[in-house]
């Protein structure tokens, strides 16, 4: 389920078609296969940035800064201001490391199925487990087959759809089917629409998926704590007839939350975080879903966005910003057409998701756009 | 002004035209009117959903969960999971009890007013009081007319309208108009627009309604103290001319608020709180209004609903959605199509405004849509 | 930079054409130009309020009211009702009295430029001062230019920018111009898109201006901690082609904030907040910027607004509101069409950000619409 056992899905899934973090390879010392060329590209992405950062300008070498040798003490147990870079620092050099040879687990991989008829059928569970957030972090979670977020289920509109679920939390829970309209009894809660899943019970799911979008699914028991803890995935119903929606060359799943786990994006904090890729020139749709207690104003550097969908549905009038508050329960889908290349920081702005003292941290990632005319 | 003096206009607030919750008729032993109906009729919906509930499928009896008859300590202090069930159950039980037949004090029902000349003239005062929030939950409150949310102003766009208000608060205060362009000294900001209405003090608003839709009234002197205590009710304006406006078979004002009297729904926490009721293929407009100091999202089981006005105007391009952040002093006025039958929860998705460990408290209820095809 | 030493362009940034809050000329014993018709207008502005307020009813003459003499001592530790009511009116006293005298430094006035042949040179710096919050509540902060918000960068679509800056703060820095597509080596994110800017440190930006519309500029290095003291600004750029743009007389920017300097409106909290001045029939274009950490809906008394522009790109749809929640990172241009005169209280509706048992307070201001006709 995690990186390791699926490296190539979820590389698939990261959309690396041409290049970008393609780095895995090389660090991996795969050869005979296209990652070398994706390799070579990253790498010289990174030493382009390399030397953009050292050649610009004389930053750093002022003459009339106050900064002697020693560490400048500051008041009120503040850090050093060279502890502080160094730690910033540190954080990106741990970003781009790990974008190229991610390690630990990652969830929201699409999940398999079977055919049973004409019924897609899906296996679920709900485990306690331990989940890393980010290196040296690690947190006792609730997760739908051992990940977080949950494996994305991934549907077309009009298909029905099977889920058998088995509970393997020390715990009674149940699933509500977050923006789907199914059957009154198929909707996940507890002693109103259905009977509590206790403990070591198996309960099974069905109902034909619409409407298209950007869905949800998540505890409705004891929710508070059991979304909190991770028990929450991505449900994507995609549209029957695509003719009426907007075209997109590849997509990125963003689940925000900032609960029991702290502030994450998909199941991690930065620098665990991955980043998003693309070529100059494609559409990118972000979906966005938030699964916290907070609103997050989702900010991309570089490009603006066009919003096109609330909670699945288009919007009549798509518009354009460069920042998208997200509330709790929201998905808003925005199209980024990557016109500039370089990496740009894409975090919230509510700036205590993102960034303190120590660097950043929590809701951030970089959405890198490279030049294929650059290779 | 509470239930028990007003059941009838309560019940056609409710918009009970053939049955739903109207088992209050059955617990009161009326006959001889048309609650007896309602009465089988809802009893009929109770009975379908237990059925649904114990009938669907072997959750709480699973062969391989480790739950033996002693019950699970948990770690940290935690409930017992069986405990936990429990309480959640019990919650939705009263829920349906309250239902049935509302126990308590209920506000913002349509405030009499008498006509002088082509003038509306309505008497509101503002009392310090008790108000139960839920059973067990009573808090010291400032009410108009002693009751929470404050009775609903409703006037039409064009019509001459007189508040004569008296202060029986021990504090001074002022009313303001929260979206209604009147002219400057009606607007109720002491000091700025008016003098400030001592404690025992007598003071006459008199102003032409306009714009229509969704309004508040509330106090604008010591507000962040007086609206959270309870100072705070809709004024609603219906639309001289509304050919242009959506249609709609009953309406619903849901007042948002989370200050000193807890997470509240039209001045009550679940499960005190009032279902909303529909028939399939009703459309129900939701007249959302925060008076709170937080972002409330609220989200819609079942159903997605059309975002047609924000603020009381209507919106060029309405939009689809099944969440919708509310802030503070927003209304955004929603139509649900009510094509699917059941009980569906409704509640802000910010989930610790809506669910403990204890069960679902605070900004929670339910959209019964009942099918009279299954009479 | 601050109000004493440009009082000419500071008046002219308030828009003050033909009267308002022209009484600084009398304050300041100056004749022989257009201030004193100015200020003539704004006393008697003041005078009507004042008659307005006294001759409105018989509030405070009640005779039911049970206060005597003595002032009500009120339980747990509240103000006693009068205390409170003189705590209200001496800030709005307060505030009159600094709107015809400003008293203090204000920032945001448009910052001074050189041309370098076709480039618009811009010079920059950061320093660790104090900041006048409001009468008594002076801040250690970091301001750009020594003031805050920092000065405002506005420059027309399609020009060439230079920002020449010197960090003379105690720490590294750097500078991120939110909402502009900037090659990303001018980006300003340290150790992604360029090196970290250290003590004493000069570093020159330079890129073309794109897209036009309501921007910002702020620090994005130990950003929670540099822009939560103050590094923030308004960068406005022109539209090239204004035929497609809505048409407003006069414009005003509000820079939300809510971080370690406590609520404030354009680096300043009630009563030390300027008002907006307009005359009646005016259309006022007001550009909101949230650089703060918390969610701010800003209600307008009086009149709507008109929604036109997110983060700078015109909304295909304009629609209309009185309320609007302003996320972290936004930028919204509303349009106000002032048909209505009189002092209209205009403040964030998340009421802890605006008042207190002792007055307002924070994100409160005034926007004072004058009709002619009556000078």
């Amino acid at each position: 389920m995690g990186f390791n056992t699926s490296r190539r899905s979820f590389l698939a899934k990261l959309g690396i078609g041409v290049g970008s973090i393609g780095a895995v390879a090389v660090a991996c010392g795969k050869s005979g296969d296209s990652y070398n060329d994706r390799a070579a590209d990253y790498q010289k992405f990174k030493d382009e940035r390399a030397a953009a950062v050292s050649a610009n300008g004389s930053a750093g070498t002022g003459s009339s800064g106050g900064h002697g040798t020693a560490p400048v003490v500051q008041a009120q147990g503040h850090l050093d201001w060279r502890e502080m870079d160094r730690m910033h620092k540190k954080g990106v050099e741990d970003f781009v490391a790990n974008a190229s040879k991610p390690s630990g687990k990652y969830g929201g991989q699409p999940l398999d199925f079977k055919m049973e008829g004409d019924v897609k059928v899906f296996n679920l569970n709900a485990v306690a487990t331990k989940w890393e957030v980010r290196p040296g972090e690690t947190k006792d979670v609730f997760a739908y087959n051992g990940v977080l977020p949950g494996p994305e289920i991934r549907v077309t509109e009009g298909e029905k759809v099977r889920i058998v679920f088995k509970n393997e939390l020390p715990e009674s829970t149940a699933i509500h089917w977050h923006g789907q309209k199914v059957p009154n009894n198929q909707d996940g809660v507890p002693f109103v629409t259905q009977p509590v899943i206790e403990p070591g019970a198996t309960y099974t799911y069905e109902f034909v998926a619409n409407p298209s979008g950007s869905h949800m699914y998540h505890s409705h028991h004891n929710a508070m704590e059991q979304v909190g803890k991770g028990l929450l995935g991505a449900f994507i119903v995609d549209p029957k007839d695509k003719s009426k929606h907007p075209k997109y060359d590849k997509e990125y799943t963003m689940v925000l939350n900032d609960t029991l786990l702290g502030f994450t994006l998909n199941g991690k904090s930065f620098p665990a975080t991955l980043p998003l890729t693309a070529k100059l020139g494609e559409k990118v749709l972000v979906r966005y879903m938030n699964e916290g207690l907070m609103n997050h104003p989702m900010h991309l550097h570089g490009m603006p966005f066009q919003v096109v969908a609330k909670d699945g549905w288009l919007l009549p009038q798509p518009y354009m910003a460069d920042t998208l508050d997200v509330a709790p329960g929201d998905r808003f889908d925005v199209i980024i057409d990557c016109d500039a290349p370089g990496l740009w920081a894409f975090h919230c702005h509510t700036l205590s998701h993102a960034e303190s003292p120590q660097g950043m941290f929590g809701l951030v990632t970089v959405l890198i756009v490279e030049d294929p005319n650059k290779a």
